[in-house]
């Protein structure tokens, strides 16, 4: 139906002023923080004062294994959450804020796609409201108190050596990945072989989107570990006395932002932790406080279900006391077929039985969303080049599977194309089907944790890790961190650690090479495979042809 | 009569929305940003659209040397601005940003102090409307891509031990001085050895603050010299083609922000160079804009009259086209007796003597300042102690000077304790007594622009430089960069090149140690003593004080 790009269509966008928008969710003018026309932070005292509120309903929106063809997750969310208010409920969303740093390497994009986006477009993919700024202010004065620490006499032992927390800074910089600090002399501190990382994966990005408020989130910033002494003692950031300081740099940031989708539907889009060291969700904070506005709260997480719905379950929703009432699965007949061996460049090729090959795919995922006690819905965000046939074997698959799978349009037609989606997902949601519980208790080792995970959801035979990681995890069960679930770091690409095997392998192992206590956020990093902190600018990068043109609008960002 | 706290009176204040305070500048709605109920930004159209009105008079507020009595510039600056409102005169002021990471060194502070501030003042010292933050991010981002471009082939051929370009970070951070990046093998790129800066030393902000519109920004950012080749021919951040997109982060950050003072009157903050290696001065695009909007712009420059005004008239009024109608000399009796060796725990008692003793350093601002072809007033910041006779001497000695000095009681009253400032200063405005003219022509060479500053302002005898850097100056000069100014950054305690020498010294020499070319700002910085451009943190830094107590209020920060 279209041929505009997106950015066209965000541009061409009626917005209505935002104060326009809170009012559809009661928010009273002094309680809406405006940045600008189109953006507002919710006050504190405001999500205070609706605590005792009835919740609605959660509907998480989740996906296959993403592939090059794509699977529009987020556009999916945007487009139910736009169905869901054109049936006449009252629906919004909550999803991610864009991370700044790799625009400027590759082109950036929107928030969803097509007639189902999130606007404005541009102000997300730079600034926004600053919260990330914020992140990286709170982050690095840590890091700054921890070398004067040391530099004023470092009466709390710690070992230069064993200095854990890094720095970071919203750029794709790859100079920065390993560094040496504090070379120059007495007057700048004993020099230490150091690096940084990016904004999104500190540790302070994962703990502002757990944290319920501000003194949960100052007790979780207090529990940072940042070094340690000679004996191996962990150094917290409370004994560097930094808590206090950090939360006041981000009492702003822990406040979620209120934007629009394209059809002026509340949006929250609020954090946005790295998926694979940390839990890949928009903020605690802005669900919890979506589901006290909304009767229905449309959210995302990152990457495929087996990663991203499995660390929204066993995480967030766990730390959140969160319920999801019903899981929508994005699948794309496309990506159906790359899952079926068909390769990105005859994508355009109706071919019914790779369709039907990949499949299975979708159907581990429906299996492992329905272990969480939760119905699942199948969405098929339809693509121009879809023929009937294709679609209809998808649908016949997930019908075999006990479910049912809905054809999508929001794409090219927004709300009109999730009509089928939204009427089925809230009678769903409103019967009340869901018996949701996490896939372990906390009281379960965390190698089990581990095991359950790779086990029941991978679909692995076994978890690999040596004598080290394992004495790793027990010292960190006698610290008393036995408790806490672990987050899955591993490719997005398979169900395995190969991120070439598609499908539904079976039969592979899980090789954990590394673990990290993130004892802030509140959880045990299992990381299989390489993980990149720092990203680096390819050879072209999209900041060289990034502008502003003759009209003051912004040009190569997308 | 206050016993309040500057922060206890902030808090105390009747603000009014924002959208009330653009009203009185005829600010339409729409092209007022907000941030918040209480900050704006000014839309980049709106300021387009007055470019065709007359000028108000702008009337520059500066100061003797500072002393540890302090002499209250900023405090007299938005005293002013409120008693010309007072007197019925449409007035406002322009004042610079705060930076937000020494806040958590030594305590933060307000922008002014007693009843004569700008509100709101937690924001102000935090991150307020992002403007510093997009002036890391697109410092850094250059940083990026210069590294960048010499991991993929270096087709420039940077010499990567004479890159110039540092990183910036608006923390104090001393072990980030000296650092060696990209350690750790080939994917990380090439190690060297730099380091980071305070954000408000980045040439980036000093050109923010000179740059008429975005496209000159753009044009200015393009000329920034960044490194060097093997045969020392220099590279720009246009060569790395890093402009266009460093003005996109910044294209927000360009436009003025609008606050209130205590009275309700506007003000705009905006943009806050370093005073010795750059302007010192508030944003250009704020004041002219300012100029446009008001009858009367009040405006301050940093450090005394030595520095703050000889770089506001050579610099800032040279590049902006501007012409002061009149300038406030701030002084204090404090300040005087200091001056005339009281020490700082002796300044309660009555001295008259020692008041008279210290007035030359007053004496010489003025006749310096009349040197610009400008009308001077001298404003007494009246403190609880001053007793009568000592102010009197001060006026008798101004009056011996052929000016006249006014005792102002902003800090206790308001603008009731500015009327009689504000309606002379108003009085000598209107009438056009002023003939300004920089103190040297740009044709004159780099050397010779030195030498005048040193002669005419810090009264030396000689300037001192070795061979390598008139040498250096030569070369800048066949570059062709020999018409821009000379920034000159030295103590701000006393007009020769030692703090410790108060008064009005003579006979000394001006060593220069150092010069550097800021192509993009436009103007050679030329370093006479030591100049730290990055702060470390205290022993004892504020931060481990900084909190939220229970009502959710910032404590510790002021």
């Amino acid at each position: 139906m279209s041929h505009k790009s997106d950015i066209e269509i965000a541009r061409a966008a009626k917005k209505r002023p935002i104060g326009e928008i809170g009012d559809k969710l009661g928010i009273p003018s002094d309680h809406l923080l405006p940045y600008g026309h189109d953006k507002a932070k919710i006050s504190q005292d405001f999500i205070n004062s609706v605590e005792d509120r009835p919740d609605g309903k959660l509907i998480l929106v989740t996906a296959i294994n993403p592939t090059p063809a794509g699977e529009g997750k987020t556009t999916t969310t945007v487009g139910l959450g736009d169905g869901l208010n054109r049936i006449g409920k009252k629906a919004m969303i909550c999803i991610r804020e864009a991370s700044l740093g790799p625009n400027f390497g590759m082109k950036g994009g929107a928030a969803g796609g097509g007639y189902a986006q999130v606007v404005p477009m541009e102000d997300m993919n730079l600034h926004f409201t600053g919260d990330f700024h914020a992140i990286t202010s709170a982050h690095n004065l840590l890091s700054a108190m921890i070398d004067n620490h040391i530099y004023w006499g470092n009466e709390l032992g710690i070992d230069e050596r064993r200095v854990t927390w890094r720095r970071v800074v919203d750029l794709n910089d790859r100079a920065l990945r390993d560094v040496v600090t504090s070379l120059g002399g007495v007057a700048n501190g004993f020099p230490r072989q150091t690096g940084f990382d990016i904004t999104v994966a500190s540790e302070v990005m994962a703990i502002l989107c757990l944290a319920k408020d501000l003194s949960d989130l100052e007790a979780r910033l207090g529990d940072i570990i940042v070094a340690y002494t000679r004996d191996r003692d962990p150094i917290t950031c409370r004994d560097v006395g930094a808590e206090g300081a950090m939360t006041v740099l981000l009492k702003d940031a822990m406040q979620p932002n209120l934007v629009q989708t394209l059809e002026n539907n509340p949006a929250f889009v609020h954090g946005g932790p790295f998926a694979n060291i940390a839990h890949g969700c928009n903020s605690l904070i802005a669900t919890r406080t979506a589901l006290k506005l909304a009767d229905y709260v449309v959210t995302e997480a990152g990457f495929g279900a087996d990663l991203g719905a499995e660390k929204f379950m066993n995480i967030k929703c766990r730390k959140g006391g969160l319920a999801p009432a019903a899981v929508v699965l994005v699948a794309t007949v496309r990506a159906m077929k790359m899952n079926g061996g068909v390769a990105k460049a005859d994508l355009g090729a109706e071919n019914v039985d790779a369709v039907k090959a990949g499949c299975p795919n979708l159907g581990r995922h429906i299996e492992n969303l329905k272990g969480f006690g939760v119905p699942v819905v199948v969405a098929i965000n339809h693509f121009v080049t879809d023929t009937d046939a294709e679609v209809q074997a998808v649908k016949d698959y997930v019908a075999e599977h006990g479910t049912e799978a809905i054809l999508c349009q929001h794409w090219a037609k927004g709300s009109e194309g999730t009509e089928a989606l939204a009427t089925r997902v809230a009678e769903i949601a409103d019967a009340g089907m869901g018996s949701f519980a996490p896939l372990y208790n906390d009281d379960l080792s965390l190698f089990e944790k581990i095991e359950t995970v790779a086990k029941r959801i991978y679909r692995a035979d076994e978890v690999l890790a040596d004598k080290k990681i394992r004495d790793q995890l027990r010292a960190w069960e006698a610290a008393g961190y036995g408790n806490l679930p672990v987050c899955m770091a591993k490719t997005q690409y398979s169900f395995t650690t190969d991120p070439t095997r598609r499908g539904a392998p079976t039969g592979h192992s899980v090789p954990v090479r590394e673990v990290r206590l993130s004892a802030g956020a509140g959880f045990v990093v299992v990381i299989c495979g390489e993980i990149m902190t720092m990203p680096g600018l390819p050879s072209k990068p999209a900041a060289l042809t990034i502008g502003l043109d003759d009209n003051g609008d912004v040009q190569g960002l997308f």
